[in-house]
Parts: structure tokens; sequence; C-alpha cells
């Protein structure tokens, strides 16, 4: 066990570097050492966060200027795409939990078909543990690099991969709507997150399509041993955190249940509702657990599966320092809030 | 062509009774006479809703005050399973667009399963028209009761009665989900319908057994000519009007699209979206407009159907009016919004 | 009485734009000819703004295409300090009615102190009418340029002016604190403006120095034959639309509520609640209402005054159109709901 | 210091005692060993509220079924008038922090004139402590029965009580204008807080006579040696949590800012921000943290201080915990989150 795990978060500016920073503040065993944000580098982070102010004196200072030699964790919070190159050069003495897509995509054509360019750092991408902590804790502990699952994935994969890998669901007919909290289109001023245009509504978006989609499908099949073509359409729903995935798929529900009780009865974020009840994303607002429900569907041999996340703590920030917690061989509930803000 | 209907409102104290009033201020051949609202008797209607004070100078009154034999029209926005009696006694000269589900089953059988007790105006029944306007204006025209369809059944049957009709989805395969604002479930206090136990969130409700399916299951049974079993799974959003459908349905995007472009392109309150744009719940707010989009979904054969409508609107009181608007000779779209209130 | 004015929006991407088009689809005396957009000409009207793609089949165009010598009415929405040389250029057969704040000032060198640079078209703003409808309606009938007042002065001017007409209260102790919806800051992508930004929390901003102070002030001077400071502090509330203003003034909470119901018994927008009613933003949310209280203070001598406005409707587009009305001799009425929209 | 106290909580079903639950969930020192809830007696406290189901086991229970002798410390969150009774009847061994208005008014015929019926045990009245905890600690550190201040009160004595006391303002001129969420009004099912009825809106409240202005003022008066009369306004903000108190006071803004600086420098749940940043409450959400600022008036001589606080934290449940770390010799700060849930 580590006694103090010094990090270092690149991309402070954005909604998951401020998560990690409410969450480390509770952290007994991390010290935070550093923050980067290029584009407002000499401000101090409560100047761009007012709610930091009184937590962190801490500036952010550019990408060049941080000494990462004295750093063991590097948190990367960096948009999609620029976050290859940076990493490859960092010291191999610094760890490393990339919160970007950069390498979450195994098969590198597959990454540049949905990235539109080639993998800068294909040689990484072979080394980089897929962190889907609960499900591959072991590698975790052992890994430089993880790379944190995305919030929509995190959602659908957690009931579905032990589904899967135990045969009891099929592959063919999986349905998902998933609905979104607008945190997840993060910090930048984009006229299709203001207030104005998303309050008191709800809309389907990146219909057949979102990018998310090559990341479920590569871990569905990887736990199926064969490749799956899912449905898939994300929702932005007028609320800041949050994540639904309502999941149509082939299967006993009773069975689908059992199983999953029993693959997660000792996990303390992974919660499997009583029958009868369904999760709302309230319930889990600020802390770093997925509820999930099943339920029999009308159309008989069909269940109907439901999971909530806060997309910015399991979905993001939250499962990055469980992956942090067990990198360092710490109990992974460290510094994780373990009661939701409610109301 | 009718110069001026006089129109009666009971349970003119909840939502949908109070857009009936906002959407019939504006109409120039509708003029409200009564109001009932047994439990507020008495009371002016802008002391129970204070947005209708300068419209409005009418008072509640109990249900027995009113002289319906100078009413053409009865507008019933009474809680489901109070309306069967009352409705039965009108005199025949008063023509009825009911707002419940009371009389929207025509298996008395299926009513009473749902229901949990028989239906209580059994002829009644078999007389009144399923009043999804587009679909069934020649009937409705003629009719003296219209069960007004409910707000989720008109989001999913506008666009899936046409395909099932032509044959072009299949009646197997057919997974809803949708959302809806806040309004749906009236302005009853209720603890699940606080501010504080919406906002920010969002939950998935009657998971595998929601009223409504009994009702959108019959008219698709109807149109495809055969049984139907779908999965449907509502969900509450925080917003206060607003329904959003997606639909996973078997069949070809393209020539789905078509054949709803085709049926719709005359239709002043059915809007096929110009194909790549996704609509939302905003942009058919406070209007009578239901908007669709259809997809080609990642899986070959599927597709995926996007509908939004205001479920006070086009999934209550605007379909009611323009059912009145049918009833009485008059253009459909007199009285009724054109343009969203946006933002 | 003009059966049919000749209308051109500049600016017509912004939210006032796209409500003046809300509000003429419903106008019986007014034609859309030409809406000017520059960095989005060439788009239609409904690709910049989805909701109203089944209204208008518009394009936006370059302010240079547009023949404006068949234009009865320019309504001006462009941002502030952009106006002034173009409204100047517009030929005299077009009357204009600008939303912006850029011919609200009359004195050229309080201009010049609150916007940091010269006026541009001083002729022109002699000439200019202070637009506040019920207050001076007859100039507002001949004038060219009518200049119209802004949301936070029109919610603050309606009840203080004729108060201070009549001397019932003392201008030195005037303190406002006023809350605004979101829709008041444009549609710019601005961090300030995000959801994340702004929902679930309320924010003071321009406290001590809001510019809207400098035309409230000037109004008021002109009603109190002598200078006026307020205090005046605007706060930012996640809603879209509506302000309240609570305004603490010396007087007599009795004889200002008389003398209100007074000035305005016959004005179809002005309202006076009842006594003991406190109106809220939502009965007036859509409609080009004011509603005003008054309540004695706990302070002997002092009252409270609340008054509620939509900000996009009476607070701007609304009030522009009954500007129109008035200046081309139709009833103010006309073209505007009676009715909020709620819930 | 004591090793670890046992907590009862009277009254859990309402928002206070789950949020006393969040934050006690995460305090090493406090073990809670009885909920009451009569209402829903027999219930887990997660079926009441779903987000504590992971995190506690325990029953609600019927008041007289507790073993008080056993609990160190009551929290007591029943409702207004009901609470006087119960604590007089517990053993003098347990310590009691009281949420409720009860025991904040120490006048008694202030309290028979606000509440409407005679106190029902004024001995303990003498004998309770207004736990406005920064300013009263010692008091606090011996009492055994303290009055936990209310959330207006909060946010509007931290920054006024030390400003009178050093006679900086005048007690003549102080008007407020308040903002609260929804929460504010507890769980119970009432019209008037469900989402459709508040969201999207504003509404002024208690015009002229709110109950917290009893308890706002008996301080005052404390302070200022003499009967201080103000004007105070609440408002109904569509938001869970968070109150922002703007206050229009006499005085030099420099020299109350220095004051205030002065005042609260060792502070840490009160943060004078830095010159010219105004707070919101989004920066003080789920924190025990009173963010405050102090701006000069347009107005000479007059000063605005905008203060922000969480009101089911700072305002209720976290001063709570504060008066009970308090009480029990513990830092003021454990079990406390200090950083807020943003966005």
């Amino acid at each position: 066990m580590t006694s103090s795990i010094s990090v270092a978060i690149l991309g402070a500016s954005g909604y998951t570097g401020a998560e990690l920073l409410r969450l480390l503040a509770q952290h007994p065993h991390a010290q935070v050492k550093a923050l980067t944000g290029d584009s407002q580098a000499g401000k101090k982070i409560g100047e761009v966060f007012p709610h930091l102010a009184t937590a962190y004196d801490l500036p952010l200072v550019k990408h060049e200027e941080v000494d990462y030699t004295a750093i063991d964790l590097v948190f990367c919070c960096l948009p999609h795409g620029t976050t290859q190159a940076i990493i490859a050069a960092l010291p191999k003495s610094a760890r490393v939990v990339d919160l970007s897509a950069d390498f979450r995509l195994f098969d590198l054509d597959d990454y540049a078909k949905w990235y539109g360019h080639a993998h800068q750092a294909p040689s990484l991408q072979q080394e980089a543990v897929y962190g889907l902590t609960e499900l591959v804790r072991s590698a975790v502990s052992k890994a430089r690099l993880v790379a944190n699952p995305g919030c929509y994935p995190t959602s659908i994969l957690l009931p579905l991969l032990p589904l899967l890998k135990a045969k009891l669901i099929q592959t063919q007919h999986i349905a998902v709507a998933s609905m979104s909290g607008v945190s997840g289109a993060g910090r930048k001023a984009a006229q299709g997150s203001l207030y104005t245009e998303v309050a008191e509504g709800l809309r389907a978006y990146g219909v057949g399509g979102h990018r998310h989609v090559a990341e479920i499908e590569q871990e569905l099949a990887n736990a199926a041993g064969e490749s799956v073509t899912i449905s898939f359409t994300p929702h932005l729903v007028p609320m800041n955190r949050g994540i639904n995935s309502t999941m149509h798929v082939t299967g006993d529900a009773d069975a689908l249940r059992a199983h999953l009780v029993k693959t997660y009865q000792d996990e303390p974020f992974v919660y499997v509702c009583p029958k009868g009840i369904i999760p709302s994303t309230q319930e889990v607002r600020g802390t770093n657990q997925c509820r999930i429900s099943v339920v029999a569907d009308r159309r008989p041999g069909q269940a109907i599966i439901v999971s909530v996340i806060d997309n910015l703590v399991k979905g993001a920030s939250g499962q990055a320092v469980q992956n942090m917690n067990a990198m360092f061989g710490l109990p992974e509930t460290i510094g994780l809030p373990v009661v939701a803000m409610f109301p």
C-alpha cells in the first residue's frame, strides 16, 4: 500500500477534471500536485471553477511545465484525439488513467474508422487495459495505462458482459435506449448545450451511429466470443448528471437477474435492485454506484434491463479513482462517496 | 359549419382542462359555457389556475348544476374510471370528447383486466370512436362520442399504424422506449411528482406493464390484422411537457420513411422530418404537431423511428380540439397554435 | 388601418427574432417578407430554428440583399452597438421597431458612458420614441423609430412610472431585486449560459452596475421630474423565460395599489392582481402580460411591489408587436396570445 | 473527544433526515442507532429513500419504540409545533439538536404570535441555545438543547450579525430579497411543490410576513442592542437546493467587507469572496459553506451583500452535524463535505 500517491490531472479545466478534484479532496492517500489546462494556464483552479476555490490553491499550468518524474499517477482528461502523443511522451514511472476515448479501441482499424485518423501510439494501445474495474481488477492492478471506459459503455457493459459470458442472452437482439444528462457534453461553449436549448425538452441524437458503439460492441464481442451488433440510441435529457440505459434483450428475466445478483453480490459499487424496484438516476447522483434492474418483457422470452449511473462518477472520474485505488493496492472504495446527494 | 359551439368542460381543475381553456380562448367558433370541478366548486377558474384569471371569469360548478341541454360539446377530463356513468347520463344532444381512458378499449374483457372492474357503459363503448383524427376523421366527424387517444399511444400509433397496415414492419419485434414530461401525471398532489423527486434525474416506470399498452396493442392489432405484443417502457423526464417515443422495428428505413411521407404529406399536424434530422420535443411544445424521423439501425433490416409530441396538446387537449373541429365540420387547424414556444 | 403590413426582421437568428416569428405567424395583418442573419445567410429559417420549419419557408439573407423599399416595418434584433448605422441607412419609408438598446438613451453622454463609444446616429436618436406602449401610445402611433424597452426596465417601469408621476413614492429609496430566465442572454454559445452552469442554482450578477440601470433611471427621472438613483440587482435563474422584479419603495401600499388599479384598469396587458395574490412568472409565460402586486412592508411606510413578465414577450418581441399594432392603427392585442402556457 | 456518538434521528422520513444520513454515513465518530417515522414505521429507510438503501439497513420505528437511554444525541427533524412535548420527555442524558423552529424564539409571546399556540415547553426554551455555530460555539459546546437555525436566517445572520454588532450598518434600512430551492418545502405531497407548478418559473411568497422573520429579527436585535424591523421577501426558485440572500443595507461596502473578512478569516465554513466575485448557490451545493460578497450600491452610502448556502446543509442538516461536532468536542469539519457537487 502506498501512503501517498502524487497525482497530476491533465486537462483540469473540464468537468471530469473538476470532478476528480471533488473526489480527491476527500481521498486520504492522494495528493494533487499538478493541474494542466493550456488555454487557461496561469489562473488558479478556483478562478476557473469557483466551487473549488476553498479546497485547492493550485494554479493551472501548461503541460510542459509539469515535472512528471515526481508524479505517480496521471489522470488524463484531454479531448479525444489529443491524448495519444502526450501519454506516449510521459516518463514510464508515471502510471496513467486516461479518461478520453483514445486508448479504448484495441483494433486500430476500428479506431481509424470511428475517429477519422490513424492511431498515434499503437504500441501503447497494446499495453492498455480497458478499465471496467469490477470485471478486470487484476489486470488493472498491474497496468501502467488504464483506458477508463466511457459513460454510456459503463452503464451498458456492467449488466451485459456477465450475461453474454454466461450465454444467458442472445447476441443478435440487443437494443438499447440510453438517456444522458448534459454534463456529458463537457464545458465547451456550444449552442446545443445552452440551457435554453436543452431545458424542458428531450431529443435523441447520434441515432444509428454514436461513437460509443464501437467500444460497447468491442467489449460485448470479447464477452460473447463472437461479433455483436447492437442498436444504440442515446437521448439528451435536461439534467446535469445521470445516465439511464434501458436494454431490450432476449433471455429469461429471472435467470438474468439471478446471475447478476450472484456476479455482483460482493461489489460495493454495483447494486442489483430488489425485484420490482426500478432505480432512478437520482439514487446514484454523486456516487460511484451502478444500479440495475431486470424485468420480464411482455413479449415472451424477452427481458428489459435498466441500469443507472452518474456519468461523471462511475461513468468517468469516480471509476478513474476506483482504478487508481486498484492500481495502488488500496481498497477500491477509498475516497468515493457512498450516499447520493438527494434531492 | 356551426357558427358557435357551446362547450362544457367536465373536470376543468386539471391540466388537460386548463389546456383546453388555453386553446379555446383563441378559437373563434367555440364558447365555453360551463366548467365543473366538484371539489373546488364555487371558485372562479382564475383562483384555481391564476394564469386563466384574465381570460375567463367563469366559476367551477358541480356537475349537477350544469344545464347540458344548452351544450353542444362536452370535453370530459375526469379521472379514469369515473367517466362512464357520467357520460351515459348526458342528454343525447350533447356530443362528447372524452379525454380519459374509459372508452378507449373496445374489448370489455380487456378493459376489466387492465382497470380492475367491469365496464359500466358497455353499449356506449360500442358507439365510441377511437379518435386518432388523422386516421379516422370520417368516423370522428359523425361520432357522438370520441374516445380521445392517450398521450403515449398517440406518439406511437401515428407512425406505426400506417406501416403495419402497409405490412412494412413485422408485428413480433416492436420495442418502444418512451419518455414523458411530468404533466402527464396530472395536478394531484403526489410525492412522486414533487419537483424535488423529479428534477435532475430520470427513471423508468411501469416496466413490463403500463396501462397504455392495452390501447396501443389494440390499435396495432387492428392495423395489422393480427394480434400484436410489444415491449413498451415509459420513462419520467424532468420537463413539464413533451413525449418522445423511440421505436425499434424490423423493416427498411428508407421504405418506412417514404411511406410515412406519403401518408402524411397533406396533414398539417404530422411532419416527417427531412432525412438526417431528429426532432426534439421542444420543437412541438405548445402545438398540436407530431414530428417523426426514421433512421436505419446498425442491425441490418432494422429501423429506428423517433416521434415527438406535446403530451398536453396532440397527446390530449389539442387532439380533443382537433376532434371537435372535425365533429362540427370546421377546418381541423382552427384554434390550434402553429408555432412552438421555444425556448 | 393597414390591411397587410410587410415586415422584415433583421437578426432573425436570435431568440427575439424567433419569438417575433412565433407571434407573427398568428397575426392576420402582418406578412413576413425578409429575414436577415449574416453569419447564417443562405439557410432556411427552419434549419436554424427547427420549431419554425413547418410555419415558414423563408431563408435567412444578408442585410444588403433585402429590398427595403417594399418593407413597411423593420424589426431590428441586432446586437447592441451594431444597429445605429444600419437603421440610419434604411429608406425613410420603412418604420422601425428596434429591440436593441441602441436608441434607448436620449442623453448621448450617458450612452457613451455605458456603451463605451460615441453614439453613431445622434439625430436619429432625437426622433426615437421609448416605446413602453401603455404610457406613450400616442407618440408611438406617430413614430418612425421606436426604441423597444429592455426586459428588466419594462418590468420595473410599468409599476413605478405612474407612481412617481403621482408623487406617491419617494425617489431616494428604491431598491430592486430582479430575477431573469436564461433566454435574456441570447443564443450565443457562452460558457456561462450552458445548461450545466445555470441549472439547479442561482446567482446575482452585474451587482452595482448593470447596463439596464441607465435606461431605468432615465425614465424614472422623466416621470419624477428630478434625477433618480436606484439600487438594482439582477439574478440569473434556471428557467427559460420570465422576469420577476421585487421592488422596495417608500409609500403607502394601499394608495400605491389603488393608483395602479386605476391607471391600468382598461389595459389588456397590465393586470394588477387582487389584494393578497402574488403573481408567478408562469402565469404570463408566452403572453404579453405584466402582472403586478403591491404589499405593505413590515417596515412602516414602506411597500413591496412585485411584477412579472415574460422577458421574450412583453420584455421584447411581444411589446414590439404591440408597438407595431399601435404604429399601424391596429388594436394592440392583435396577434398576441392571451393565455399563458402552463404548465 | 468521544470515540463514537450514538445517534437517533426523529422524523427521518423527510429531506433533512435523509440529508443527516448522507452526512453521517461519512462521519467516523457517529453511529446511527435509531430512526423514527411514525407513519412509515416498519419500512426500511431504503424503501422510503431508495438512495439510502445501500448505506443503511435500518428500519423506521415508532418514537416510543426507541430506547433513548442508549442515545447520546438526538437529531429532531419533526414538523414545527410537534416537537416541544417530545423533546421535553426525553431522558436528560440525551443531548438534542432540534431542526424545527420550536425552540428558536426566546420570547414566548413572540412564539405564540407567530405559531398560533402557547409554547409547550417554556422552561426547556430558556435552556436552548440558538445554534449559529460560528458565533456561539462556546455555548453550543455546553448545551444540552441546540435550536438549529432556519435556512433563510442562517444565510442572513452570518453576514449581518457581526456588522450590526460592530455598528457598521444601520438597523432601520435592511431590505432582504431571498430565493430558495424547493427542498425547503419538505417532502410532503403538496400541489404547490409539484414539478409542474414550480419548474420554469419563479414566485415571491409570504410577502410582508414570512415566519422566519421572527427568528431573524430576534437575532438582529440581540446583536444591535435594539429592536430591528426588516423587509424580507422570499422567492421560490426551480432548483432542488440553495438559498441566495441579497441584502440592501446602509453602510460603506469596503468597511463591511473588511470586517467580514476579519471575522471569518479562520472559519472553514464561511468564505468571503474576493472583491468583485459574486457567489452562486451551485458553488456550495452539498457543502456546509456560506459564501458572502459585499458590493457598493449605486446609491451613495448603501451596500449590497449577497450570501449563498445550501439550505439542506448549512441551512439545516450540515449545521446540525457541525453543532454535534462542537457539542462533543470534535473538530467542527468532521463528516462535512468540503467540495460542492458541480455541475
